[in-house]
């Protein structure tokens, strides 16, 4: 293509002369100069006409002015109870559909700012949908730890209720390299171990990208996701198998573009505070 | 996560038992052993629960049994008179209403097996709308070139009616680089110039990412291009760097995920043939 | 950066106050009309000082004129005797360095412009390695397969000696998804089934980008590849998760940016031929 | 791919047996319930034969245990002369050259914990050269600013001594959207504008990951980079598309794997604190 139309006749009778005449002395030195970069319009290259949006960020780990705040540390409200991991279900189908209906209210305990785990009550998830987000959850394993292995401790954050970013007690603990604290669970172990010991607040700042699926349900992109924890860059855009499994290798499987967010209740005591979210 | 929940009990009575022992004693030999990995069971990362669909291929590049023919050599029945380059607008949504609206009949000649342009009817667009695709185009440069430059067999490959692969003439002639044939206009330079005389039968194999948009309608992630020219790589899965555009930097705005195939009309001869697509 | 400097000085004296006046009238312009995209130099975006090499295509498949010939029907010089899969060796460090020594002669047959699998002589590697190429290979599975499942003319290409595209007679014949023809083996399962029967030449196109690993042995970039089977795209640029094993899940480790290409002994006659690549 | 070596035979005598036995258990299950995925082993997928290395991080932004530390308000030893914007030079080689080689002493002053800009003394560079980083860095725009565009607090981070992120009071104060701040700079815009008031400490969290060339110096992937800025995403892992240029399109040029980091002297008192890095 090289295009041919002016668009100047638009703008104004005498415009396309003054520039023509400014590209002729342009040309004029491109030509003499042997190399056109060198001398051209540097506004060629400025854009003018899409101004990004203005947010205000929140100080600290605050939530900036466009978020979406899935838990303040005053109630449970952005929540109702999940349906359990997608890995549990024989039809995928059911799975989906289960999880984009309404929930139950959720019994998890709301105190001091925080919301645990109430064991045995179940996988909770947020009343809303998401696609790619930018998310920060903060965590805490609890004080007290006896147990060992994967029982340590042991939540999970499930982006779209399907990709498991794994919440452990991971400090001076080890378990299999994929199934430690900021794990893309059974998938990509983190770069680093970054965690902190139990009983103190960690953070993950996540960055996902959802799946994209072709028309037939064949997968066209996988899921990507970041996590910085506590501060330390662990998953670095690492594409994702495909849904968390417990058992055998992940098979990605059409699903809605936006699905909600899914904490585990994996039997422990694990405390969440300041969630919120950013679609991207 | 680790998954406390037994899919067994869905299965059949005693499979838990039975599998329990298989761990046992695979855990046994594992602990024995110190890596898990050599010894578990290799059928835990097959898959069989989803069966890719067979296509037939067809011989050299003749189109498989799920191609979308766009042209066969017959006539050009799936082709609409288009509305030129996005560029040539002032209002991008204007061009997205116009390019989407069906369009009048093509005046390009269709004779001996293939389709030349008609300089000065115009662009033409295919009737039916793409997202991600692998495309298949011949196309053929006219054998008298008295011109020089952007103005020796120029015509283009517009995906989505918006990213243009260029074609021209650029067998032993010089352009610039990011404008010469298999570039993505005014963006990328091919890795290589694998042209083939004027007057003899090119080949683009063209595999196309769409680009992917969010809510608000900022970009998600960008388009991406490989081509295969004459069956050299000299795109290799490039990030376009937004929609086409003659002047100044180019800039992503948000469009449907389908839009039709678009080949230029730039005043001169070019023959096409054997054109036809895969829905990704 | 709004950079500063002025380039002009080093090209003639007078250019830059003809350039400025070009940029007054310009900016003069732009002003009045609101956008500087519409009204600015084309010539910005034309890069000139970095021209692509020229490549002479080959003809249908043949090898373009820089291509890397591994097989080209006549004898199998550029081979030598493997060394056998990874995970068959428990230290990876010893793998890597018998794959880069210098291997004994093969045995592998030559005839009739193909080079057909002796079976039980062994993996055969390239005496040169490779990290990014373009690869092109023509293979065909035995025309009599009385057996199933994974014995029904398996081979493989395996990448770098690591990464193995799957090579296996797939016509009208099911094995485990990510086990089938142009597979990434245990990992991947093809988009589509393209296979053509038993005794017929099939052709893979592949792109393959090496992995990156970062100073400290970490993965930066997995590898990436595209396989085009027979035609059709089958993997479109996707991450491959780690080298091939046969049990349990893949784990990067750090290897030389440029290993040998590998062709599997799996104990059946599967034949090769018109093997090249380009490096990317 | 299907091994058929035996693993077992390196691990103890028994053991082939013993699993054999599991297999066989594990076998009949599949062939019974159809799917091999949900009753196959989960230690299949466990990860153990690599360990994460513990890192501590730091409260809050201080860094963490494995950083670099480039400059903690006490002196500005990291530091040394820096040699401009590689697009003032005519010979790439000449720009790399240069930047390679030590540099004297820097000028600028520091103060209350805190480095800032002193104008005329020239752009300043890490005395250390890097690949791929996560990369904190602080920064204030001074507080009486009476200029306008881009000569209103301008600095920017040159990653690579190439690639800047834009530093720019871009406060309820509007340029170019590709030239504001977190911009690369006349390339991508920033999702969202999440600007401090001039006078205040800003925050850049950035993942740069360095563009690979080939062995003809060919480019094999380009540089990406994510930008967080207050705690806010605003660069999402984009494509570079080349070198920062003022003028013109930018072209990737084959340079080293580690260039050392870069700050920019754009006459304005802008000022920098905490910046440290992790080398990925």
């Amino acid at each position: 293509m090289k295009n041919n139309y002016s668009l100047f006749c638009n703008v104004c009778p005498w415009s396309h002369y003054i520039v023509s005449l400014g590209f002729l002395l342009l040309t004029a030195v491109a030509n003499g100069a042997g190399t056109a970069t060198g001398q051209v319009d540097p506004q060629a290259t400025e854009i003018w006409n899409s101004v990004p949006v203005v947010v205000t960020p929140g100080a600290g780990s605050a939530p900036p002015s466009d978020a979406i705040i899935l838990f303040d540390g005053s109630n449970h409200s952005a929540w109702e109870k999940g349906v359990g991991a997608a890995d549990t279900y024989t039809d995928f189908a059911e799975f989906l559909q289960k999880l984009k209906k309404p929930g139950d209210p959720i019994a998890w305990d709301v105190k001091d700012g925080s919301m645990t785990v109430k064991p045995g009550s179940g996988y909770i998830k947020s009343k809303q949908a998401f696609g790619d987000v930018q998310l920060h959850v903060e965590w805490k394993s609890p004080n007290k730890l006896l147990k060992e292995g994967q029982d340590r401790g042991n939540s999970g954050i499930f982006l779209q209720g399907l990709y498991e970013v794994q919440v452990l007690d991971s400090y001076q603990h080890q378990t299999y390299s994929n199934g430690q604290a900021a794990a893309v669970y059974k998938q990509v172990s983190p770069l680093v171990n970054a965690s902190l010991p139990p009983g103190q607040w960690q953070t993950y700042d996540i960055i996902f990208t959802a799946p994209v699926f072709g028309s037939t349900g064949n997968l066209v992109a996988p899921a990507r996701v970041s996590v910085i924890h506590n501060g330390v860059l662990v998953q670095n855009n690492v594409s994702i198998w495909g849904p968390t499994t417990y058992r055998g290798v992940p098979l990605y499987r059409q699903h809605p573009a936006k699905l909600p967010l899914v904490l585990q209740d994996h039997n422990e005591l694990v405390s969440f505070r300041n969630i919120w979210l950013r679609e991207l």
